[in-house]
C-alpha cells in the first residue's frame, strides 16, 4: 500500500541528471511527483541547451532555467509540441536592484572613486552627477524593468519605459513603444537596459544611437550583452561621447582578457554577477513549485515562451 | 532719484569678500539688497570659520555655506547675540542620492568589481546581496535621512529611520529614539550615517557598535567622518566582521595618503563629493534667496541653527 494514495494521481516531473536536493522537494510542494523521463508529463531543465534530452511526446511542459532563452532558440531545441517556460520574471528583483546600483554607481563617481589612493576631492566631484532632473529611459518593461522603474521613482528623474506595445507602464512618466525608440535617444540622459535579446533588439544600441546621447550619458545593461554593438560602445567611450557604461552583461561574454573594455574609462563591469547563486536557486524554487502548482491543477503557467516573439 | 523708490526699504545684507555672481542676484531675488557690513542688518558668508568678520550688533541674521557647523561652533564663533542659519537641508536631495548609491554599491559587490580586469564571475557573484529581506537603520532623520529613507522604500527592506524625538519619520517602517539606539545594533545589516556631529553623536560607531554588527554589513557615512570611529572601523573589516564601509567622509579629512583606509578590502571612499560644486552653488543660492524672503518679510528662517543643541 502507498505511503500516500493520492500519489498516482499527481502529474509526473522529470528532471536534470544530479538535481540539488531543492529540486525534487519544489515540485512536491507543488502537488507534483519526481519520476523517470520515459513516464514524465513535465520536465525541469537546470542547465544549458546543450544538455537538453530528447524528450517523449508526452512531455507536456518544460521549464528552463534561465530568464534570457535565446541560446536555447539559436540551438533549435524548443519545439511547438508542449510548453516551455523561462524563468522570467523569477530573478527580477535582485537584477533590478543591481541595474539601479550600477546606473547611481556610474552617475555618482564611484567608477572613478574606487580606484582611488589619495584624496582627489575636485577630481571625483567633477564626475558627480545625479538623476535628479535627468530623463532616464527604461528599455524593457517585463519583471526587471518594471521593478526598476519603480526604484526609480523617489529620485525626481523623469523615467520613461520602453516596451514592445507602448501600453502604459505603471509608475513610469511616459511609455515609449519599441517602434518609436528612434525618437528617444534625443531626450534622454541616462539608459538602462532591461530587454530581452531578440532578432529585433540585438545591438539596438549601435554607432548611430551611442552618436545621439549626452556627454553625461550612462548607459546600464543587466540584460544581455549583445543588446550593445561592444565595439562602437568602446568608441563611444574612448571618444568621450558619453560618460559611461555599467555593465552586467558583455558581448562577448566571458569578456576576454586584454579586451578594451576592460580599460576603457568610465566602464564598470559585473561578471553576470547580478543573479548570485544564493538567490538564483531560492528564486528558481520557487518558480518551480509555482509552475508545478498550475500544471497540476491545469492552470497557465508562469513564464510561457512565444516561440514567434523568441522571449 | 533712486532707480527704485522702495530700495531703500529693503534690508541691507553683507557679504563674504570677492562673491560669486550668484550671491548678490540671489540676495535681490529675495527683496534684499546687498550693502556694507557697517551697514547690514544680515550676513551671509561663503567660507570657513576662520575668515568668519567681526560682526557689529546690528546683523541680526548670518547665513552660513555649511549644512554640518561643527567646526564654527568648536571655534567659539557663534554668538547668541543675532540668528544663525546653516544650509542644512539645502543639500539633502544630491547627498542622499549618494548615499543610497554607496550602498548599493557596497552590497552589489561593485567595489570588488571595479578593480577587475579579468572574468571573475563568483568572485564577484560571492560578494553580491541585495537589500531585499534586510533591516537598514538610518540614523538622523534631518533633510538627508528623510529622503534617504523615502529612496530606500521600494526595496522589501525593513527601514529603521533613527531621530533624536523618537517621533515617526514618514516612510520608515519603525523610528527608534537616539537614547534607545543600543538596542538597536544587534537587529540591524546596514547602517546610514547621516547624522549631525554633536558631543552626542561623535565616535557613535565604535568597537563595541562594530563588535554587534553583522559579518554583511554596509556602513555609509555622508555625515561627517567623526562620527565613526576610524581606528576601530579599520579594525572590523580588517578581521572581516563587517563586510564593508562606503564613506564620503573620514576622520581624519582629508585622508592622508598612505592611511590603512586607503587599502582596507571593503572600503569606498568618495572625498567628500557627494555634493558636487556646481549643484552646491544651486542649492546655496536657492537657500539664500529662500531666506533672504523670510528675513525681509521678518518670517522664521529656514536651517536656524540651535546653539545647544549644536546644529
Amino acid at each position: 500500500m502507498p505511503d500516500n494514495p493520492e500519489a498516482n494521481d499527481r502529474p509526473v516531473i522529470a528532471v536534470s541528471d544530479s538535481p540539488p536536493a531543492w529540486l525534487p522537494e519544489a515540485i512536491s510542494a507543488g502537488g507534483c511527483q519526481v519520476g523517470p523521463l520515459a513516464d514524465a508529463d513535465g520536465y525541469v531543465h537546470l542547465t544549458g541547451p546543450a544538455s537538453l534530452p530528447h524528450l517523449p511526446a508526452r512531455v507536456r511542459w518544460v521549464q528552463l532555467p534561465a530568464a534570457g532563452i535565446e541560446t536555447y532558440l539559436a540551438d533549435g531545441r524548443l519545439d511547438d509540441r508542449r510548453v516551455w517556460t523561462s524563468a522570467a520574471g523569477a530573478y527580477s528583483e535582485t537584477v533590478a536592484e543591481h541595474a539601479v546600483g550600477l546606473l547611481l554607481a556610474g552617475v555618482r563617481g564611484l567608477v572613478v572613486a574606487a580606484g582611488l589612493r589619495t584624496w582627489r576631492g575636485k577630481a571625483v566631484a567633477d564626475t558627480v552627477s545625479g538623476l535628479a532632473d535627468t530623463t532616464i529611459a527604461v528599455v524593457g518593461a517585463g519583471g526587471i524593468g518594471r521593478r526598476v522603474v519603480e526604484m526609480l521613482a523617489p529620485y525626481r528623474a523623469t523615467v520613461i519605459a520602453v516596451n514592445r506595445s507602448g501600453r502604459d507602464v505603471p509608475g513610469a512618466d511616459r511609455t515609449v513603444a519599441a517602434a518609436d525608440l528612434d525618437e528617444l535617444w534625443d531626450q534622454v540622459d541616462h539608459v538602462v537596459i532591461a530587454a530581452p535579446q531578440t532578432s529585433h533588439t540585438v545591438r539596438l544600441i549601435d554607432a548611430a544611437v551611442l552618436a545621439r546621447l549626452r556627454p553625461r550619458t550612462w548607459i546600464v545593461n543587466v540584460a544581455r550583452g549583445g543588446l550593445i554593438d561592444t565595439d562602437a560602445l568602446v568608441d563611444a567611450l574612448a571618444g568621450g561621447r558619453i560618460a559611461g557604461a555599467a555593465l552586467d552583461v558583455t558581448d562577448p561574454e566571458p569578456l576576454p582578457d586584454g579586451h578594451p573594455l576592460w580599460t576603457t574609462p568610465g566602464v564598470l563591469i559585473t561578471p553576470h554577477a547580478a543573479n548570485p547563486r544564493a538567490g538564483l536557486e531560492a528564486a528558481l524554487a520557487d518558480r518551480v513549485r509555482d509552475n508545478a502548482t498550475r500544471f497540476a491543477s491545469g492552470r497557465d503557467l508562469i513564464g510561457r515562451i512565444d516561440l514567434t516573439a523568441g522571449y
